[in-house]
């Protein structure tokens, strides 16, 4: 086996709970194969175009570093949305880039991020096999809202469900807690502009002691006010307390998103900016002044992909699978390609790390099939909830220091 | 030691992540010291009126329960806002009450919740003393926001701090791995109208490894546009990330709420209704426009309140000690008293159950006081910090089951 020279990985587009979970994987696995040095990119391949990077050892020190970064959300190396031009359109882009890999003697280069690092992996190892430079290019997924096809899920979803399924929990038993003799709406606003994985996921608040959301509407499916009231209606009649899960991205069959009908046509902010939150603000409003009852409306917004003190522990244990097996990939000798999470089995739940051809990921959103909706379309059916279930299951507690979750933090000049 | 009779006990207010602890402690000490039944009300004493209530024997098999219970947001028995009139007012509702605690043979009155519910004890005490009736009436406090006099602070502030402590940490985590050479501000909105308590616990984000947030605006204090806006140019050109916390209820000189201004002159929503959310919002809108940079609102809402997953442990206990406390002060005589948490010492911190007499609480809402705010008013002393640290320690790990956070239900015809 020849001498292992050095690997480079970096963090990009929306963080999740457990982002840096794959980061460890990946780490730890390149450190047990025997790299030498493990690099990070500060900012993804925006700051390495900077000549932004770190060398990891500096930053985690033992086994209890690596479990502190597990349990961090949000990018710890710092994340960017940078889409890398087409090779053709900015060569010296890409001329740059190999030659500050080439000068950090880099043999492997490990991507975390959603379908824009798809295609840096995809354009970059390309770019290598053309020039006939020989480095290695992976990728591994992760994004809350779980819509990168072939893999069965994303690492990030899991925990991001989990967060959601409690939430809902805990604020279901708030509105039942409050509501005596009167009508009582609750409209919860879930992040997922095209797919509605994370606003399903507030079915799984369904358990023997709580009856969860009444009325669950995904982006898949247009969205009709005039039937969303009447069902609306027709439920706080029966039962007073009513709660609703929205998608931000619901929309109308003539194609406007429900949260820009909240200034009437004018769909912008006192400043006359576009305003793409306020989906369930609008439609409490909306039930509020038809209903004539009680109604508020909450929104889960960033929280849902940074609370990794609820994080998933099979979520938590696959984002570092995937690191890691990224890692062996490349060490075994593949290029191009894109770790995937297969499911083994459905009961009881296993998976495994599978691999697939950058090339032949599609740039789809992979959404929720329509036959997991019911035919009203205001709820998810079973198979949503089966598929779920074993992704939020098992628990990583955090870390406690002063009565708060301890995070790993990059040190730089400052402490953030 | 003749022999006891029953103990009623209710709930009332807004929840609190820990008001099923108090009620916890109230059922196991009655049945400790030998109460027959212990009785909930039903949403307080408006269900009681119509005369709803449960034997909580039928609800509380074990000290299982009890432990799940404890971890269980809202109000267990459900909750009401209603404020009893004065006695000359309505002598047929007192009437009606002493009737019903009769005919449940009623020795002792719990009430559990805020200010409102104290004068509920006042005016019931004080009936039951003008009428000869010889029920014991004791009130236990409980709110997020930690404005009651004469109390050290509230059960249910503790944990609501912690959780707000927690998510602001996640939150800068995310702000900070997102923004890469760009300006990126984050504007925090947290619950407490008139009262700084839960805005100014932000500041507990401030650990080891993280600053916490850049500013911190209490409702206290007058709140002016220019000096923020100035104040948050210079750090954004000086640090590039800014995360500000502010209270739901600033306002600005003329006395109008920050939220207020959101819609221009109207300050009303699509509908015609006024809008008392937004303050973050608004502000997020208005940095956008001054300072031409991304800008982001989060508002912690409902989860303050109900996120008994991440409760402190010493919130959780001390809300159980003055549950048992009232129980025990009226199983020795007192009437008309409200229980206290005494800050018995600081370091290490102890506390202690103390009584007062409720018509010695006056209905002023204790703030946050000047000197416990910066000169310039936007940050929280080390004062502010050392008396609030103690309140989020320790943690009460949810019961998981299936992956959520387990929870005690009322059992009555349906599942919720």
């Amino acid at each position: 086996m020849a001498t292992k020279h050095n690997i480079i990985v970096g963090q990009s587009g929306g963080p999740t709970s457990v982002i840096n979970s794959s980061l460890a994987g990946v780490y730890k696995t390149a450190k047990e194969r025997g790299y030498h040095k493990v690099y990070g990119m500060l900012h993804g391949v925006q700051g390495l175009l900077d000549e932004q990077y770190v060398d990891l050892s500096t930053q985690i020190h033992s086994d209890m570093d690596i479990e502190l970064l597990k349990r961090t959300p949000s990018a710890f190396l710092g994340s960017c949305r940078y889409k890398l031009p087409d090779i053709h359109e900015a060569p010296d882009i890409y001329e740059k880039l190999f030659k500050i890999l080439n000068k950090l003697d880099i043999e492997v280069f490990i991507y975390i991020g959603g379908n824009d690092s798809m295609d840096t992996i995809k354009k970059l190892s390309d770019y290598a096999i053309l020039k006939g430079h020989d480095q290695k290019f992976l990728g591994v997924p992760k994004t809350i809202d779980n819509d990168l096809a072939l893999t069965d899920h994303t690492p990030g979803f899991g925990s991001a469900a989990k967060y959601i399924a409690a939430s809902t929990k805990e604020v279901i038993r708030d509105a039942l807690g409050l509501s005596y003799n009167k009508e009582n709406i609750t409209v919860l606003e879930i992040m997922g502009r095209n797919a509605g994985w994370l606003t399903g996921a507030t079915a799984l608040a369904k358990t023997e002691e709580c009856n969860g959301p009444d009325l669950i509407y995904l982006p898949e499916l247009t969205f009709d006010m005039d039937k969303f009231l009447k069902k609306v209606q027709e439920l706080v009649h029966k039962q007073k307390n009513v709660v609703i899960a929205v998608s931000e991205g619901i929309k109308l069959a003539d194609g406007r998103y429900v949260c820009e009908l909240s200034g009437g046509s004018e769909y912008v902010d006192a400043f006359g900016h576009k305003q793409l939150q306020g989906t369930a603000a609008y439609l409490a409003g909306f039930l509020g002044a038809k209903i004539g009852c009680k109604t508020r409306s909450i929104e889960f917004s960033t929280l849902q992909r940074s609370a990794s003190h609820m994080a998933s522990r099979t979520d938590i244990n696959e984002a570092f699978m995937v690191g890691g097996a990224a890692v062996k990939a490349a060490d075994e000798g593949d290029t191009g390609k894109m770790v995937v999470i297969d499911r083994v089995a459905d009961d009881p739940y296993m998976s495994a790390a599978g691999i697939y051809d950058v090339h032949r990921i599609a740039n789809n959103e992979k959404l929720v099939p329509r036959e997991w909706v019911n035919k009203e379309g205001n709820y998810v059916t079973e198979e949503f909830i089966d598929y779920v279930k074993p992704l939020i299951q098992g628990d990583y507690p955090p870390f406690m220091v002063n009565g708060l979750p301890q995070h790993l933090v990059l040190k730089k000049g400052g402490k953030r």
